[in-house]
């Protein structure tokens, strides 16, 4: 299969990261986002989004949206819990991270990265992504992760852009439940890092 | 099992629509999301992104996010194909209505109702939730449901709000094949409307 991927993208990190844990071997073909490679008719053929990541398969058909992917990608793997009630939870966190943490998070980090004329945005955005932060420290008081009895989708998920909100101007000091989940994360034996470059 | 839900609010409507559609009985919570009902320690406590819509199932335990909850009632149902790919494809179509529809097409609608000091937003919402419905309609120019061979959940989280896209501004007679498709979900036999009061 083929990874159409911007290396710095939390979003496509979360798939480099699953791809890693499952031993999967893939084709990473690097588009960068700013010279406008996912606006070209030739990207938008396969994803209308005009999003990275996008997975291709083997026999041309494309899949968008990273949490689809991972959960394409986790089924029937360690990464999605069997259980009816704990999948479904798995799903609970991934839509609140597109929903509630993605757009908070991850733009203050791009913003701090690329759009310094956008930074007027960056107090709202903070005060989002605190709310989000103090919400997933909650919920880490009391379980190891955050669906089920391992890492999971939604914890790959959730750690993509957290572990490098710092660059979006959150102190992650401030969560210690996030901060020591993030090092269980890391802990994982085939951890890849948001910078490594697949072969 | 209960529903904790704020009648107007398209989140809600999907789960009470797929409810229908399979007979499943339940207890109708009405929350006014208008008076707080959301923010209470009680409710923070079953769902701490003080949100509706809310599953909560006989042995107490609670399940957020109106897409979560579509799959977890969906499983094993004919609103979720069975073939993987497809199956990847719903998510894929409801990751992208958490990201790039809802927040345009349903904000667009709150803000018309009940927020008219934030209509300065409007222009954007337009911009962006036009560029939304141009996707659909680009789809289903050539597939009669969003994925698999009949209506998925995916169909009925991107009805919800579509389909009351007038309601913030937006004129569907611009996108004759999301006004078909739209006519075709209102054929099912067990289809209620947003308004309908859950017995």
């Amino acid at each position: 299969m083929k990874l159409y991927d911007y290396l710095p993208s939390g979003n496509s990190y979360k798939v480099r990261l699953l791809l890693s844990y499952l031993g999967i071997d893939y084709t990473h073909v690097p588009i960068d986002i700013h010279k406008g490679e996912t606006q070209t008719p030739a990207y938008l053929a396969m994803n209308p989004a005009g999003q990275i990541p996008l997975l291709q398969l083997g026999d041309g058909r494309t899949l968008a949206e990273s949490n689809a992917i991972l959960m394409f990608l986790a089924e029937d793997t360690p990464y999605c819990p069997v259980n009816h009630f704990d999948h479904a939870k798995v799903l609970q966190w991934m839509f609140w991270e597109q929903y509630r943490h993605e757009p908070a998070i991850a733009v203050a980090r791009y913003i701090s990265h690329y759009a310094p004329e956008r930074k007027a945005e960056l107090p709202a955005l903070h005060e989002k992504g605190r709310a989000a932060l103090a919400v997933m420290d909650a919920h880490l008081a009391t379980t190891a992760f955050f669906a089920g009895s391992g890492p999971s989708a939604a914890d790959i998920s959730l750690y993509a852009y957290t572990h490098v909100a710092d660059e979006g101007g959150f102190d992650l000091a401030e969560y210690p439940n996030v901060e020591a989940w993030c090092a269980r994360m890391a802990e994982h034996p085939r951890h890849i890092l948001i910078t490594d470059i697949p072969a």
